[in-house]
């Protein structure tokens, strides 16, 4: 079954979700679980981001513990991507991973590079899970430090991306990239990303173009869109219409 | 009262704490509550890095959230740093602000650059706390990107640096830096630095030297250190040692 490239973030914010979940003991996880049945014949993957859960504190944790349970209990086959962007010195690294792969069972996961290899390296133990590193972000802040020009002419994040994709050669094929999709660079990157794993934030409220997309999809490339469905009227509608169009990018090719 | 430069890292291995603390409930809490009562009188601050309390899931957290209100209980003057190195856009960042300084109340925690100032600006409203951004790590894999040289001929990690002194001098003085005390590079900063609120790990188990510090000590600067304290056999009269010499270097100058 193709189950196309949609990824659905799964961030739910309590001042926006519907009144009606707001009765509930824990109105997260009802939110997600109603989202999750919307809209999972239409994704590949859900990204939870831990900060919307860590937020409410050890209810918010359970609802992010039930959430993953709950996909990976009506189809084992979707991918649950933990977004964290962690990054420490390798004995606390060790520590994240943990959290990450062996409580929350994710199946990926998102790292921040700035700290270098000895902060990436206890993750890549768990060699059946992805692990998506900061490359190209999708905020307008991404001109700080990112776009910082090294003395070889080339920009900080292709530093970083050559040097991702140079560990996924050297350690193991789930090594990728977050890359936002409100960059137009992303066009002049696809031949140079092929198969490696791609995480790609930024369609949908952010503003980034699907049309962007077309020539960057493949089997380990997951589109996330997280508040243009998760607070539609018709999450259903809105996956669909995300599924179908990434399809119809991908037919083009 | 001179409270010196001391800020002890509580970062609990279950793995290395003492056995008589396995029987409790929530072993984490009550090694940690031993740690404060023996080292209290010599530290300026403490500081919990969170992957070893979300290792140990809704127990860990619950054994933070303890040791930080133990902390305020008995000295509210101790600043308590909540090491995280969150780094996510601003709508995400402000998720997690919201579980650093509300959920778990403390007084300063560390942010990773990467992202640039939108992933950094929704800690800034909470201007009674520290933020400290990575900016020259203690960590041997720093030299894969921070190192790497730019344009100008300065390395990243001196333009992460000045961006940070920018932010300090813009927005309020609680913004500041990490600074692992096991680069060299320290003794030419020590200028550049002066005023900026510094959080400097890397003495002890990193092998650090503690006289590379000469110079930078002042009211704002917390030299971190933990494995050496916590799993020593007296983490009183190993507190005491490093009080003893931080102060000592603070009046050589």
């Amino acid at each position: 079954m193709n189950k196309g490239f949609l990824c659905i973030g799964l961030d739910p914010d309590i001042k926006r979700i519907p009144d009606r979940f707001l009765k509930d003991i824990n109105p997260l996880w009802e939110f997600n679980k109603y989202i999750i049945d919307e809209t999972i014949e239409y994704a590949k993957a859900y990204k939870p981001n831990i900060a919307f859960y860590e937020a409410y504190g050890s209810n918010g944790l359970e609802a992010l513990k039930k959430t993953i349970e709950y996909v990976k209990k009506i189809d084992k086959n979707i991918t649950v991507i933990l977004d964290a962007k962690r990054g420490d010195i390798g004995n606390t690294a060790s520590f994240y991973a943990v959290s990450i792969f062996e409580d929350f069972k994710a199946d990926g996961t998102t790292l921040s590079p700035y700290m270098g290899f000895d902060s990436i390296e206890p993750f890549l133990k768990y060699k059946d899970k992805y692990i998506f590193i900061l490359g190209l972000t999708s905020n307008p802040s991404n001109k700080d430090f990112q776009f910082i020009r090294t003395e070889d002419g080339k920009f900080l994040y292709e530093k970083v991306i050559d040097k991702v994709i140079e560990w996924n050669k050297k350690y193991y094929n789930g090594i990728g990239l977050v890359i936002g999709a409100t960059n137009k660079e992303i066009s002049e990157l696809k031949n140079k990303l092929k198969g490696i794993p791609l995480l790609i934030p930024g369609i949908g409220t952010q503003k980034g173009e699907i049309d962007i997309l077309k020539g960057i999809l493949s089997d380990n490339v997951f589109i996330n869109v997280a508040r243009d469905i998760i607070y539609s009227n018709s999450p259903k509608t809105k996956a669909k219409f995300y599924f179908d169009e990434l399809n119809r990018l991908n037919n083009l090719i």
